[in-house]
């Protein structure tokens, strides 16, 4: 038997051994640290897991990327025993979910109930079993003790029958962990005892729907943050936090962005006044750098027919993420998923010269996805979405030059809002797959190899994925990343060769001739909804000063004897379009202004009796301690200039 | 038996006595100018007819404002004779159509299919029937006889019986006309001969769709033009020549405002570029103007599940006119009639204060209604369309005063635009209605005397309209007419007290109690498809400068010459926010400068040697011949100073 080390280093032995005894094979120390191994890069086995084929070997300890997870697993299996210490009527669910989260959870079915109240005792049962230093055991057995043992851990038949298969397969043999006399699934690696971990702090409960045959089930999910030192701890802890305050949902909800109401329908955010505002402002600003790179605006139905979408291609590619269609008397509707087809309307409309050409259609565009209910996240992942869309009719030897004019268009929108990018993804077809994508190499490889040379050719970094392409051609995707990691596509530049086919697209070529143009298609930003929740990740909510909602918070000192005034100053801030609003309430002076603060108003203008009888203002900017006192109309003047730069703060 | 005529005068006669014969006992004169009677001012007879019961009697004459509906029948039945005597199997279909327009219509069912071509000869045939100087023969018979000649006109058993018990309540008694020895239903007068006419012309050939019993079938609709004199003829040509070039369906044709296309779906209007730039800055306006009335945007979706509307009441009331839903795994949603519900949702989104209100949430707001395909008209009625709509949320002490900050808002605009207002409609409710009106006779008349109240503070006159408010409560409606004479709405306020009831809308009152809000509809320009509809036929098409979808027109010389220094001007003025396009074409500049005319550019630059050499514009404005060179920058001062200023041309 060979066992091949992470540095190359093979070692040979004759019989099976276990991981804990190759790790001391190695060095002595490393026995002590090792709390698992990574076989053939795909599968976690516990230190006691016994060896007996040839295989590739990581070895985890504490500075393995894999060993967080080991440590959440072993808070797991804590919880899980104590769970069934406190409540012993409920039944574990041997559950595996995602375990890459820098929280764990336990899956518990418990008819009585469960609020997150109950979990106390839980919670110090669990800190109890850390003290207790119980050790995890580790058996390897016969298939009858294994059957057995597997039985006592609650898991069905058919699990048990699913667990046999993956021994097969899997370097651990018919083994079974036991913690505190109680047995447990081992398909992970574990701590060595309980009292390796310093502390286990549930956070949240809520509720999971599992299959088991065929019943749907809900049953809890317990979250809860561990680590093993009190440093770790608390840096975890700090690091959630600071997730949870980048997180584009709290953000949105103190500023009042968006709002869902399930009587209208799920994963269909209602923009509030101030996300109507800022995604307006975004807009108007979008436009304007359209008109100024001469694209020009169209709107289109925001349904179509079925045959519509029949003739694109879209029914056969996309119909799992429409929604259901409408049945009329004389047609079939559906909600458009894709805007391409109606530019197309619009391209057909009259006869194209090539000397119309390059043709620019923009639209903000509303569509519709049908996303599962499961899978709707805030305004990252909704169902109703407004795309900065656009559809470029092109010659052949324009391809090149408007790539790049694409590309510079969103590069310079970017900058403005100050958008961290986090890679190109050059998305090529997978050649094998001959289902998405339709089957012609010529028109591929021209379309992949132009591209590849155009971002060469702009001396652009980027990454090859190969499968990530459109049905219609590849694309140029510029990737971001979400507070909580989630990879997501700011801004897409789209060849296609196959729509001017499949409509049959022409234009008239400088001798009379028919010629085929080729479409680019181009989102500037994505979706609004998709790009606020960026925006609001990557500026906290601070947002650029032209397109904060609210621009000014006015404070009257006394809202009775200061109102006045304070609407005097509201109304000329308004004819200078600037946005303000009045804070009426009958609550403190400090109150209010750390109210502001705290919903991010870039200014604040404290409004007293000497304001009053100076016509002045005091402002403080966020974030600030500093309170100024100017002239109305220098107020006014310094805003306005600061908004008609686009500048930041 | 007592006739009273329109003076006033009474005649009495003891028998039966011909509409002609009392003409002739009023004046001699008179006889020979009758051409038939409209009895208590509802039903029209021929002057043949015999009178025998009490009534009040208007003689038709000449003068009469009923002269050329008795002018177009006249000609109706001369082309149908016509049509007998050209086409012996087709057959006449005795459709009564319309007769209060311009054109006359006669039908025709013809199994082996006609073409506007082959009307040519009918159209001979009709004028030669002119020239006969045939009787109109007018007989009252028995009722055999009565049902025997009826069927000679081809009508169906099931017609017969229908004017036999129409015959019951009129003054015509089983009466039958004949004309060149053929039949025809006599309901209506005709002039005594057909060389009365002076000449018929046909205009068009459509096809209608009409019910036979259980047979729904179609048959040919000619159109044609027919007057007593060639004066009155001339007169009448150009007044249809005029109509046909102020109806918005052509206008917009030649301006290239929207596009329809079946593979999208009937009655929902792509807006080409030249109607997105004009819907756009149109929007820009409203929205402008709404930020000065302290309006908030808001962005809601444009669908909703059944369940929204039947909590408000649509689905009871408007069931017909919406779409059909769409059925998702646990949801059922249908595109949006109306707003209302989802900006409710906004109010409910958190608790108001007092403080809050008026709370004027605005919305430039797709939505659908599903329109029967008859009745779909260019841009006037479609399926889909943007509606400028607001809900405003007040106390009880605000309606008043808020309604009439409404109303100025929307006069305001409309004076912008130069709208011209038919009449005021004062919409109330049927109060015998009780299936569309909700039944509550203190909150209607509560409604109802608060809105007349503040018409009367205003001093506005208005028409009240009993049963024609929303089934939530009254309206005033600011009515307009179309250039084919369709009465529309361009703007309304509603107010309504029903549905903050059924959904249970409340504000914190000053004393900390909860209160119920009023709720305000408000359509500031109707929908953009009907207003832009509205403001092409107004204008003829000539849009005001800021609007205008091209401003410029740039015309270069010499295509090759100056198309350098066309793209410079072009440039600079797109960086100072004008539009403008190069007419790049193969073509003399006289046909150019004569089309930009056509297309109703507000300027035209022609660019040519000296102006590239001087860093000069030669311009032209719409509608003048003179010619002005000045400097680029004197051009776009005076046009950039035009369009701030909205001024017209």
């Amino acid at each position: 038997m060979k066992i091949t080390l992470l540095d190359g280093q093979v070692k040979s032995y004759d019989e099976p051994r276990k991981v804990l005894d190759i790790a001391g094979d190695i060095a002595t120390s490393l026995k002590k640290k090792c709390v698992g191994a990574l076989i053939n890069g795909k599968e976690v086995v516990p230190s006691e897991a016994m060896i007996n084929r040839d295989c590739k070997l990581e070895l985890i300890t504490e500075r393995h990327e894999l060993f967080s997870r080991v440590v959440n697993y072993t808070a797991k299996l804590v919880t899980c025993l104590a769970l069934e210490r406190v409540f012993p009527e409920g039944e574990v669910v041997p559950y595996e979910d995602n375990l890459d989260t820098d929280e764990f959870f336990a899956f518990f079915d418990y008819e009585k109930g469960l609020k997150f109240d109950d979990l106390k005792e839980v919670e110090l049962e669990a800190n109890k079993i850390i003290k207790e230093s119980l050790e995890f055991n580790f058996n390897t057995t016969s298939l009858e003790g294994y059957v057995e043992e597997m039985k006592k851990t609650g898991s069905s038949e058919e699990f048990i029958n699913w667990t046999l298969d993956l021994n097969e397969k899997s370097y651990i043999k018919l083994a079974i962990g036991v913690l505190g006399g109680v047995p447990f699934l081992a398909r992970y690696a574990t701590l060595a005892k309980t009292s390796d971990l310093f502390k286990i702090e549930f956070t949240q409960l809520t509720g999971v729907s599992v299959e088991n045959g065929d019943v749907q089930k809900s049953i809890y999910k317990i979250h809860g943050l561990t680590a093993i030192s009190e440093k770790d701890f608390k840096e975890l802890v700090e690091k959630i936090e600071e997730i949870k305050a980048s997180d584009h949902k709290n953000i949105a909800k103190n500023l009042e962005i968006y709002h869902l109401d399930p009587l209208i329908g799920q994963g269909l955010p209602i923009w509030l006044p101030n996300g109507a505002v800022l995604k307006q402002e975004i807009k108007k600003y979008l436009m304007e750098k359209e008109f100024e790179y001469d694209f020009i605006q169209i709107e289109t139905p925001v349904i179509g027919t079925s045959d519509l979408y029949k003739t694109s291609g879209h029914w056969e590619h996309y119909r799992d993420d429409m929604f259901a269609p409408m049945f009329l008397p004389k047609e079939e509707m559906v909600l458009k998923p894709m805007s391409c087809p109606h530019h197309i309307s619009v391209y057909n409309f009259k006869p194209r010269s090539y000397k119309d050409l390059p043709l620019r259609f923009a639209e903000h565009a509303l569509q519709h996805r049908y996303e599962s209910s499961g899978s709707l996240t805030g305004l990252e992942r909704v169902r109703a979405m407004e795309l900065t869309d656009s559809h470029i009719f092109v010659r052949p030897d324009q391809v090149k030059e408007e790539f790049k004019r694409c590309f510079n268009l969103i590069q310079e929108v970017l900058a403005t809002f100050d958008i961290k990018v986090d890679y190109l993804s050059l998305s090529l077809r997978d050649p094998k797959d001959k289902e998405k994508y339709f089957d012609d190499d010529k028109m591929w490889n021209n379309a992949e190899s132009e591209l590849e040379d155009v971002l060469k050719e702009m001396d652009l970094e980027y990454k090859k994925m190969p499968g990530e392409a459109a049905f219609y051609g590849p694309k140029l995707d510029i990737q971001a990343k979400t507070s909580i990691g989630h990879e997501i596509t700011v801004s897409t530049i789209q060849l296609d060769f196959l729509l001017p086919q499949k409509f049959d697209l022409k234009y008239i070529g400088p001798k009379g001739e028919n010629e085929r143009p080729i479409m680019i298609h181009r989102g500037l930003v994505g979706t609004y909804e998709r790009f606020v929740s960026v925006l609001l990740e990557q500026t906290k909510g601070v947002l650029p000063l032209w397109c904060a909602p609210k621009q000014v918070q006015i404070i009257p000192v006394n809202i009775v004897a200061n109102s006045d005034y304070a609407e005097q100053v509201r109304v000329e801030l308004r004819k200078n379009l600037i946005r303000s609003e009045i804070d009426k309430r009958d609550e403190r002076l400090s109150y209010k202004i750390r109210e502001a603060q705290v919903r991010k108003v870039p200014y604040q203008l404290v409004l007293g009796e000497n304001e009053q009888k100076n016509g002045t203002v005091t402002y403080r900017t966020y974030g600030s301690e500093e309170q100024i006192t100017v002239s109305l109309q220098e107020f006014i003047d310094k805003l306005r200039e600061k908004i008609d730069r686009k500048v930041y703060g």
